[in-house]
């Protein structure tokens, strides 16, 4: 028995819950169980999902299975992990309490919240039924499945202002998920598509990429900027910055004021992060985010834990890091160590420091951009270093080998593999463009 | 212009619609593409379905999009072929007409109906909620989703008798379907789950068969049914047979007059044809199927014919087709080349002769029978034949190189790769017993 402060109050092992198991929550996870450390993982899903790939499951390039590892798989040998499959709806700070949606409790003396963030409409959420974010599976398939579906309705209409209705495509947020899923969307109508209709030619396709701000990818330097929207461009898709979208309805959107008929907008714009902070007692900024400490803990509650997308962090050249993956996994990974060497040794938790790796973004199969630092990289030798990042921090092996092999055999043929239109995903089966307003979003 | 009896009122050249791409349906488009004549195929899926794989997608082992393709995508080179996303509602034999559930109509001179069959409860459809069948994508996810989360829920409750509920599944019908289904969750039980639960130990999971009849795999030789009982009983895998199911409830069966709690059911046990034959004025068998000539006409009306599942088909011995994937298959390459003749030259319909090329299931991972006439295989060179055919019928080439690699890799390793939840599946997230009643089977 010591006197650490995370002694619990059930025994000497403090009782550990890990809620989330994303990129944070799951290094967290795999670092205690390495040590032997007991820890709870509760997540509402039963996979780990790699998001940053989520846009190629939307656009039919993948399957959905491609991305997604069963957390107990990954978390098999780590023996003193428990995993939940479960959704927490609330937290109560006095109690040291997780509030599981079905009623039960989970009682913690350390807490470590990295639930991830969702997508934000900016007060907006009526506009989330009409158009789909792309933070689950769940929004990818139901993407997937109303693009492809656009497609099919055009060809059965006959009337060329319909068709043109259903082929114009509004991606939303000039960030890289919009600028991928634009360039990726483009691809699929000029190439995959392309000899498969009868009555429409899909390389006439609209696709709009709509951006509040004065560029794309403002988390990149403007030089890289400007490449993406040329790229963007050389594919097709009309690129709007500066103008502001005003209203989205299902048939319609309104930009600027000027009102553009569509078959499908896409919210990529604007994420928040989970309200399952909200009973903590403490301030959240515009984001939903909560500020921590260098050492990760939610500044004003003492046992809890903040990492990746709901953590407020800003460095010591006071820079607030961004809601990036290898952010996420950072934190994760230094949390973990930090933890395991505190209960072990009882030395005081570090603070984190952050390493950037290099952003990356791809624009179609033969651009991309990655930058380090002074140093940009762009095109071709861009697209490379993407993939070869994007495959290797993959979770699992077998995962790796395969969506290497679907990259390559569609970077060679332009077909694609997982084309599925789900009835589940649309209001039934195809029916005509009244039923559209029905659309309702899973989640 | 010549006085053929197809001659179309509206031209030259017939309208033929074609109603289903699954095995029969998308035999004939091919091949009346590939002659360059006109056609139309309207289908309520936007992809063709390898249905003898989807036990597998049911138990995890491959993904949806391994054994679906889009039916655009393999009739893309066909240009006189026009596919159509739509669901068959009726038809119309004196106007000829077929009627879209939009409410839209296509007229027809040929009318080929090829659309497959469905679970049939025997007159308990209430049943379908409860036990899922297994016929579509959405069949196979939903048993999966609940196939896994019945684990899930074992893991959290602390009831050993709840959770002995929750770790029995029942397979209602010992044909393939059953017997690939049940040997299949055995070994997700056995081996892939094995070490990933913490409180729940998988390998006690309780897997049930329950046929009906004397034996299982009735369209095999008795030694065949013998060796598959035998093999599925090693897997630990209970054979119930000559026992009939009462009642199937969401949390229990009733069995020969047993009560069984169960965490899952799913129906193997019958089959119907699409109900789309009612409207033709023609007698309809227990099964739901219409009598064809040899030719594969619908008896009593002139230019419809009937392939694959719906048929009731005697060939010249006696003996009823059964159905088969490679029945339809043959019907379809047949139909379609002597349609091709008989618009080409005026020759009249040929009759069908089917030609077997053995049956084929396996039994886990090292068991499978092959029977073609006097020729049985058993055991792993079984399970050999069994892999290649599989493989081989596959529609396109990137899903037969994608399919093997799965399979070698979850030979190698019992790995399964596609243990997705799917929220859309379950009621809502995970709650406890009482809302399984709740559980709605999309179709």
């Amino acid at each position: 028995m010591t006197d650490a402060p995370y002694q619990s109050s059930s025994g000497s092992q403090p009782r550990i819950v890990i809620v989330g198991a994303g990129f944070a929550g799951l290094e967290v996870a795999k670092t205690l169980g390495k040590a032997g450390i007991a820890a709870t993982v509760i997540d509402r899903r039963n996979h780990h999902l790699f998001q940053p790939l989520l846009y190629q499951v939307a656009t039919a390039d993948i399957s959905a299975t491609d991305i997604a590892e069963p957390i107990r798989k990954i978390l098999k040998r780590q023996k003193s992990i428990q995993v939940i499959f479960g959704e927490v709806t609330s937290i109560d700070p006095q109690r040291k309490l997780v509030h599981l949606s079905e009623g039960s409790d989970f009682p913690y003396d350390i807490l470590v919240l990295a639930p991830g963030s969702r997508a934000s409409y900016f007060g907006h959420d009526e506009w989330a039924t009409v158009a789909p974010g792309l933070k689950t599976l769940e929004d990818a398939r139901t993407i997937r499945s109303r693009l492809l579906w656009a497609f099919e309705q055009a060809e059965r209409s006959t009337d060329p202002e319909e068709q043109r209705r259903l082929m114009t495509f509004i991606v939303i947020g000039g960030g890289p998920t919009g600028v991928e899923l634009a360039g990726s969307i483009a691809e699929l109508a000029l190439h995959t598509l392309a000899q498969e209709f009868r009555n429409i030619e899909p390389k006439k396709t609209r696709i709009m990429l709509v951006e509040a701000g004065p560029r794309l990818l403002a988390g990149f330097s403007p030089k890289v900027s400007d490449y993406a929207k040329r790229a963007l461009e050389r594919l097709g898709v009309e690129v709007s910055l500066g103008k502001a979208v005003e209203k989205i309805m299902a048939d319609h959107v309104v930009i600027a004021g000027e009102s553009i008929p569509a078959g499908l907008t896409v919210w990529a714009a604007g994420v928040s992060a989970s309200p399952l902070t909200a009973n903590l007692g403490v301030g959240r900024d515009r984001m939903g985010r909560v500020e921590v400490a260098p050492t990760l803990q939610v500044i004003g509650c003492p046992d809890v834990y903040a990492l990746g997308d709901i953590a407020r962090f800003t460095d010591d050249k006071g820079n607030l890091l961004p809601g990036l993956a290898q952010v996420a996994k950072q934190q994760g990974q230094h949390f973990g160590e930090a933890l395991v060497k505190k209960l072990q040794t009882g030395t005081e938790l570090p603070p984190f420091v952050y390493r950037s790796r290099g952003n990356t973004a791809i624009i179609g199969r033969h651009a991309g951009v990655f930058e380090a630092g002074e140093t940009t990289l762009k095109g071709w030798f861009a697209w490379v270093a993407w993939a070869f990042i994007h495959v290797y921090l993959l979770v699992g092996f077998q995962h790796r080998v395969q969506v290497s092999l679907q990259w390559l055999w569609r970077y060679l043929t332009y077909d694609r593999g997982a084309r599925l239109i789900s009835s589940e995903q649309l209001p039934q089966l195809p029916h005509g463009r009244a039923d559209r307003a029905d659309l309702s979003r899973p989640e």
